[in-house]
């Protein structure tokens, strides 16, 4: 895929709203969750996805805090693909939580 | 629990040798994987083991390196169940690579 070109960075940011841009490359969310083991199911969701399209976000689990952290190292960048998964995350986000 | 002294760290950390001391308040170690699903395995095993005697390190999953770090907030630093964990996630790895 493609890098963004920066305007298309910000298009796609107004569809993840609670993602945020960091160093340009990359994007980031910070997931709060009320039970851990509820964090790690999530983690599990997005580890499985990540697996199933060979493209995998940094995780952190602080407690009951996960972030995730992606970009895509080939392209040097984002790319549509970041923004996708970063939808999808946010799928399961709302799924472990309601 | 109650903090350890320096000699007692230094102690303790002989039975757990490829885990390193940091900031002298945390003990931490990178293990890696062959397969990325293992690795998140590894990760369920240790977020249960955790959840089960409420003390959670700090987890981050970088494709197929693993790193978790660990401290007693509580004690302001170290104490032996840091190193009692820090020898049962060894085991899990133990057990997921063999």
């Amino acid at each position: 895929m493609e890098k963004l070109l920066p305007h298309e960075v910000q298009e796609k940011l107004s569809s993840v709203p609670k993602w945020k841009l960091t160093d340009e490359k990359w994007i980031e969310r910070k997931y709060r969750f009320r039970d851990y083991l509820k964090g790690i199911d999530f983690v599990q969701s997005v580890a499985t996805l990540s697996e199933q399209v060979n493209h995998h976000p940094f995780i952190s689990i602080d407690y009951k805090v996960v972030t995730l952290r992606i970009s895509s190292w080939n392209a040097k960048g984002l790319t549509a693909l970041d923004f996708e998964l970063a939808a999808k995350y946010d799928e399961f986000y709302l799924r472990e939580t309601s």
